[in-house]
This record gives C-alpha cells, sequence and structure tokens, in this order.
C-alpha cells in the first residue's frame, strides 16, 4: 500500500493484521495460512493474555477446529479474521456490559 | 481489558476496533450501531484514502446495504467487523498477488 499520508487507526490495524497473519503463516510450509503449530505458536505469543486463564488444554484444539470451516487442517486469512472478530466481540460485549 | 503487561500487536487491534467503532457508534442515537450518517462519516474519515478513489457515488449506498445482514438499517459490531475483514482480505489478496 502506497503512503500518502499518516495512516487513520483503521488503516493501521488491517495492517497489523495482514502482518500478524504473515508473521505467523510464515514460520512454516505454506505462507498463506496458520499450520496447527503456527496457529499454537500465535495464540501463546499474541493471545497469552487470553490462553493462559484457560485451564482446559482442549480449548485450542477445539477452537482451530471450529475456525478452520473448510476443514483443511490449516488456518487461512479469512479464518484468521473470523478468530480475531470473534475475540473482539467478546471483548466488545463484555465492555459494554460493565458500561450499564 | 485489565492491563498486566504492555499489549500484543494483535491485543492493540481488537481493542482499537472497538474503540473506533464506539467512536464513530456514539455520535449520534443509538451507541451500540452505526446509523447510515455514522457510517458516511467513519468511511469518509478513517478509510477516505478508500472513498475518495471511488467515482461511483453509490458505491457506499450499497456497501452499507451489503454489509447490514439483519436488514435494521444499522451497522451494529459484528457487521461493523465484516466490513474490516473485507477490507482486510482485499488488501492481503491484493499484497500476496504482488509479492508473486
Amino acid at each position: 500500500m502506497a503512503k500518502m499520508s499518516s495512516p487513520t487507526e483503521t488503516e493501521r490495524c488491517i495492517e497489523s493484521l495482514i502482518a500478524v497473519f504473515q508473521r505467523y503463516a510464515g514460520r512454516d510450509g505454506n505462507r498463506s495460512s496458520l499450520s496447527k503449530t503456527e496457529f499454537l505458536t500465535f495464540m501463546n505469543t499474541e493471545l497469552a493474555a487470553f490462553t493462559k486463564n484457560q485451564k482446559d488444554p482442549g480449548v485450542l484444539d477445539r477452537m482451530m477446529k471450529k475456525l478452520d470451516t473448510n476443514r483443511d487442517g490449516q488456518l487461512d486469512f479469512q479464518e484468521f479474521l473470523n478468530l480475531i472478530g470473534g475475540l473482539a466481540v467478546a471483548c466488545h460485549d463484555s465492555f459494554t456490559r460493565t458500561q450499564k
């Protein structure tokens, strides 16, 4: 993307999502999707605050299965965005409840 | 969200998405959704690089209609995230094409 002026908060966010996905997807094999190992590394690095509170060791396995809508054993960028969106909705709901 | 340590790039991004949505959704009436006016303000402020290249004046109207999946004339947070996700996928695809 050509930069004409300072990016807005939304543009920075879109760039971050792409950069983070590519950083983890590029760790092994297919650079356009997250393998199970790459997904676990992503979750334990970027979302450690979430994963460390999970007492059930199967939760990440089930998340991966649920997110992998085309069942190819990998998460493509759209499937990755569904994860981010799901977490954002959960945070947003919890935030708006505490405001009421 | 309680801050225990410096947020990761993904956490910052989720926080930004919520903050941006609330900033625009809070401009009139219902604070939990974007009215058509709020959507247009958001697009022309946060995504001006995209909107100013659109020669067709009906494009934002059609985007709003397409995003408003429950047809209530407003965009809730999930519908807003579909917009961000769609733009992110389009940017990601165009970026990966230029890498090949």
